[in-house]
């Protein structure tokens, strides 16, 4: 082990970057902006991707794969409804490198292979999946039309950080078809809750569920719901959006059906994404000075089991008990690492598991084996416990019950404690500069308010919560009478 | 259903590209030789991963992901390794568009936002991934590293075909590194062991393991290990290939270690991979002029229960029987559909799902409900037989144990019937004009003699089998000395 991480309290910022890197979970590679995403950090990825593929299937989904390419004209045709990052992308215009004749050992573009038509790398997949769905729905007997793909993706950001913002990036993209408004609508907030549900059981991160205001929405979308988590430094994250893109698409790429009733009409469409985008989230939601917090349920070992051991003789007794409850542990569906490499210490050991947030920790030497019990420590407390060994493995599993539920509960108080009702411009701007976190407060309706009070403070309204209660109130920065409070944080 | 297939036999060719189309497997997209991999088709290549990477990390490796570009210099550093693919590829110049000022509504690239450095679309990651490890590996105890990743890759082809050759396709790629020459080695047959298990396990396609000739051999390794299958129209196909790559990428990238010794050596690499060109072979070496044969361990749809019923009433009687049946076979991890719909007739139904390659059939009707009984068709024999509805379970889960072992050993048989030991030429060119398959014959062993054969006929080594036995004879070709045979076909 090297030196400790910067703390969350001095610098939030560095805290997160080199606890990136330091878990192992993700670095910057050769190509500006592009991270690689290391085994370890790839390893909780898989976890996620297999929660969410499990439920979009649940939900009636399959998978399919749409070229990484899209053609500039269908980009055309889409661009009004993608302002937002549609120009920022990497652009192929040649398809071949040719040796460079003054520079022996240099290759260059070959300028005799030129497109006759740019090449897009796909910021993301509307153009070309909607230009596809042109051919394979004809009749309403083709709807609902109930897609998934997971792909790379590629926006070129300036100011990139890993796994918050990078030009190459992972999701899914969902990309479904109906026959009525009211269906699509369904689809869009029923997506909106398997987020959530995956984002408060798997990730143990509390979400608001809500809309985005207009000037907030998705360029070709009627409305946008996200859900929005808060990170230790009260800052926003969006972690997942779910777009309603009513005919909008449909009437881009000339997508119609015929109707029960023989008529001809534009098909509904919505689109929804996670990202590898939830990887910070999840770090930034539960980590503390010393590492990683993982959630169980995301954790690729969920316990450790170190043993503490002079010469080979001792390693043989210790291995004898425990090798018994790995195996069981395993039979569980509980994955567990026995750690009995004589190449580091157990203080090491215990410091790099720790750092990688694994939930569970034993310990245990000889004279624990006399007593016939082992030395458990949680990740997420650092409690400490003597058990006996009897019974361990029951031990184990609640523990790691009680762990998910705690991690989850931890960040819900912390949400709550950071969330503020607030009536006044004066407590509004206070809040955000001593204390920030989500603010409950009202808001006139209109985007020009909404931008005034972007630029005079950098916070913006995160989402509308699904739940709002309906209340007379007043709009803090013009007076002007509004029915709900909207949630405003400054946000990553 | 429309038309019929082409028939094999009239056009092997055609008849592949209709049945990839009709089966709802594949399509041509907007982009030039990209492919839409249709939901049905990912069905398949889903479980293909899914297998393969539970076999990959019984076997030690863990997944990561790295970027999808390559920075024209790191290109320069390999480009000696991987000439044949290298230039062919697809160029990022720009990443910027822009409104074009002349044409309204139309984009145009931004030259003002042209990169520096150009990036390449990976071909395959070596480069940037060996010049990741370089960073990774310091000591003899960073190894081995056993990496693998799951991405989509662009080589910039002029013809293709779904699945066999794509200017896209999906594939994993694995990427290792070794204190030694021994343990690389060793890796690199592990692969090439476990592709061939997966092929006849899974795929049910019997597998040629040998090596490349020094001609056919992956331009950056010292030597490249490859499993050949047989379509069924006697061409060979290259179902993946494992390459030992010696130094040469530790050299280039300059990726050294500290040995056991204390003393700086380069790291020994190996590579491997296999894409969605498998599709391709599973396709071709099972199906038949009804539509697909798939394998039972592949098949999205392992049985499909076709109800036979007029009216409401009938279905609901018929149901009763079925859907505890249903219930009990999704409990053994049978995955089944039963077809209660009425919009098209069980005739339409059966045609659809031997199209789809489903490998068991059940239909039921009133008058099967009264005797107890069920007819039950399986795809790959089209043998029909009545069982009685008593232990259905039981039949319909040996039955699908019997298609597995019966496609495989169909295939073998093909296989071993066009298989041919040839000693003199006029044979060899008898042979491959009249009744293609697998030559063994007797090669002089160098590239000029290999290089000829190409020319006269097509055919080239697909590989020296790794259980070729010592035999003396002579060269085919010249008559020169030979002590083992080779495999001579036509490919794809």
């Amino acid at each position: 082990m090297s030196k400790s991480l910067p703390k969350r309290s001095e610098n939030y910022s560095e805290w997160y970057n080199e606890l990136v890197k330091r878990a192992d979970l993700a670095e910057n590679s050769a190509v500006r902006g592009c991270m690689v995403i290391k085994p370890y950090g790839y390893s909780i990825w898989e976890k996620m991707q297999r929660a969410l593929d499990d439920m979009f299937k649940e939900t009636g989904h399959t998978n399919a794969y749409f070229p990484l390419f899209v053609p500039k004209s269908l980009f055309e045709a889409e661009e009004k409804n993608a302002e937002g990052f549609a120009k920022e992308c990497a652009v192929v215009t040649h398809y071949r490198l040719k040796n460079n004749p003054e520079k022996p050992g240099k290759l260059m573009v070959d300028p005799e292979a030129k497109l006759e038509e740019e090449l897009i790398v796909r910021p993301t997949s509307e153009a070309i999946i909607w230009s596809t769905y042109k051919n394979w729905i004809q009749s309403y007997r083709d709807l609902p039309l109930l897609i998934n793909q997971w792909a790379n993706v590629v926006r070129w950001e300036m100011r990139t950080r890993l796994f918050l913002r990078t030009a190459e990036f992972l999701w899914q993209e969902g990309h479904t078809a109906h026959a009525t408004r009211e269906e699509a609508i369904a689809e869009t907030e029923q997506m909106l809750h398997v987020y959530a549900t995956f984002a408060e059981e798997f990730m143990a991160v509390p979400v608001i569920r809500g809309k985005k205001t207009a000037n907030e929405r998705f360029a070709g979308a009627e409305d946008t719901y996200c859900i929005e988590a808060m990170m230790q430094d009260g800052k926003a994250l969006q972690a997942g959006t779910s777009h309603f893109l009513g005919q909008n698409f449909a009437k881009a790429f000339d997508v119609k059906f015929m109707t029960k009733e023989n008529k001809q009409d534009f098909v509904w469409g919505t689109s929804w994404g996670v990202s590898t985008r939830l990887m910070g989230a999840l770090i930034m939601a539960h980590s503390d000075d010393e590492g990683l917090i993982l959630p169980p349920k995301l954790a690729p070992i969920q316990v450790v089991i170190v043993p503490i051991f002079k010469g080979q003789e001792q390693l043989e007794l210790i291995s004898n008990t425990i090798l018994p409850i790995v195996k069981e542990l395993k039979k569980r569906g509980i994955s567990v690492k026995f750690d009995n490499s004589d190449k580091q210490s157990p203080g090491f050991k215990f410091a790099e598991y720790e750092l990688k947030g694994v939930p569970v920790r034993l310990a245990i030497g000889a004279r624990d084996l006399g007593n016939g019990t082992v030395e458990v420590a949680r990740r997420d407390t650092k409690e400490k416990k003597t058990y006996p060994i009897e019974g361990i493995v029951d031990t184990i599993s609640t523990l790691l019950d009680d762990i998910q539920v705690n991690i989850y509960q931890r960040a819900f108080n912390f949400r709550t404690e950071n969330t503020y009702k607030v009536d006044t411009w004066e407590e509004f701007t206070k809040i955000l500069e001593e204390t920030p976190g989500f603010i409950a407060a009202h808001w006139d309706g209109t985007s020009e308010t909404e931008e005034k009070i972007k630029e005079l403070t950098k916070a913006t309204i995160r989402c509308i919560p699904l739940d709002a209660v309906e209340e007379e109130g007043k709009c803090i920065l013009t007076g002007q009478p509004s029915s709900k409070r909207v949630i405003f944080a400054k946000s990553y």
